[in-house]
């Protein structure tokens, strides 16, 4: 099942993205009656998807993201080891979420802002201190990321909450899809491709087999240091190849099953 | 006027602390209708002060905290200079909140957890971009935090998310003050008394006139960053004398004017 939030003719909702092509073309929007947990009810009002506009699928309470989880990601951008740098966990504010088509705005004072896209984890329930081997009852689903981040304050500050926390730095997108198939997690695709000056050029292609810490071992880790509450989005970390983003670019990254999150680069 | 959130006989609500001693004793608790808002709706009931509980005075969508903003402190923790490393900002998630007399629960893998008596600043607008001298159009008011910090962490980690942001690592309270006078903002004592074994020590004991970036400053920077939304919470930075705290200690952050923030320390 695809959930999606929509801004639709009446208003905005969760909803249900049923049939059509995988991009969602030709495919029909369910309103869901209140909240997209458990098993949905639905409103029985519908549109068709080219009459809707998607938002970012959920509005997080939190955003716990995983950083240098690939070995290839910690060599790029940290020029050391990961076996001396191992993964680590920060965190993105609300504030910074948006959907698939909304613009990253980059204020003129972070000078050199790249994507990283990531698969991230949708959480379901409420839960702490979850084992590694239950960690498939607590999650709803699946979405992309794009964990965007301003490398000269990600560096300056040390912290990385300016670096990775500005307004418009976390599209999440397309949708949740909670039907992946879980035995396909360790092996997914993951890839971005940007377009710059009319040119589109695929900048990551890696797949989630590279991941250091796995998804079982990440929720694990991390419900042992917070409550996570339903809709809390994990992002699992980022493979090598990001690379700058400026005005007027697009950036697209893809995870076959969960589709294509693009977002246009504007000046803030 | 002091805005309180409390649990009464009949339930949880938003309320005004009236009257009474500068610790509560005696006041009379207004229940505030809806929000705390702009002027506050009372719904006509009120209780003693004796015969309701203090709980966080807000519940927040983020807490954004400024690091490093005292000079002594950066030495005591890093042992360099705040020349070299200079203010930055760090996020602490909503799940880290709990109020007055709650317990901070200290995980056994935590192995050294310090207070951290703080200054916090409750937003009352949402806005952005706000400029230094328009800061107090957007404040709420005051109150105390505790940025709790487990060392250990905080080191092995780099990033700050876990080392302060675990559950029960963001004491507030006891109430938001609304009518601190302004002037006393840059010349306000924080002090912090630690209870071990039942002998208490002023650990802290310092003011808010050693910040690096003042509390105009940290608006504007903040505000720069982030869009901030009413509850949101700014921790303005520790000054020296943070120590260690073990289970069955009671750590007591006092701020002239918003009172005592207590908390006991438990084992997880």
């Amino acid at each position: 099942m695809r959930i999606s939030r929509i801004a639709h003719p009446e208003g905005m909702a969760f909803a249900v993205v049923e049939g059509g092509q995988p991009d969602g073309t030709g495919a029909t929007c369910r309103e869901i009656a209140g909240h997209p947990f458990g098993e949905p009810e639905f409103t029985g009002r519908s549109w068709p998807f080219e009459d809707v506009r998607l938002l970012a699928p959920i509005l997080p309470s939190k955003v716990v993201a995983v950083g240098r989880n690939y070995a290839d990601h910690v060599k790029e951008v940290f020029k050391k080891s990961a076996e001396h740098l191992p993964p680590t966990i920060f965190i993105k504010p609300p504030t910074a979420v948006v959907g698939p088509q909304a613009p990253i705005r980059i204020p003129e004072w972070a000078t050199h802002v790249e994507f990283e896209g990531e698969l991230a984890i949708v959480i379901g329930k409420p839960c702490k201190d979850v084992k590694r081997d239950d960690w498939k009852s607590v999650v709803l689903g699946f979405t992309i990321v794009n964990d965007v981040s301003s490398r000269d304050l990600q560096f300056a500050d040390g912290q990385w909450a300016r670096a990775k926390g500005l307004d418009s730095f976390c599209p999440l997108g397309p949708w949740i899809e909670t039907d992946l198939d879980f035995a396909e997690l360790d092996n997914l695709p993951i890839k971005a491709h940007l377009t710059h000056d009319g040119a589109t050029e695929t900048k990551q292609d890696s797949n989630s087999d590279q991941m250091i810490k796995s998804i079982p071992e990440i929720v694990e880790w991390v419900s042992s240091a917070f409550t996570l509450l339903p809709g809390d989005v994990i992002c699992t970390g980022s493979p090598a190849g990001t690379a700058e983003m400026v005005p007027g670019d697009s950036i697209d990254v893809e995870i076959p099953g969960l589709g294509h999150l693009v977002n246009p680069i504007e000046r803030y």
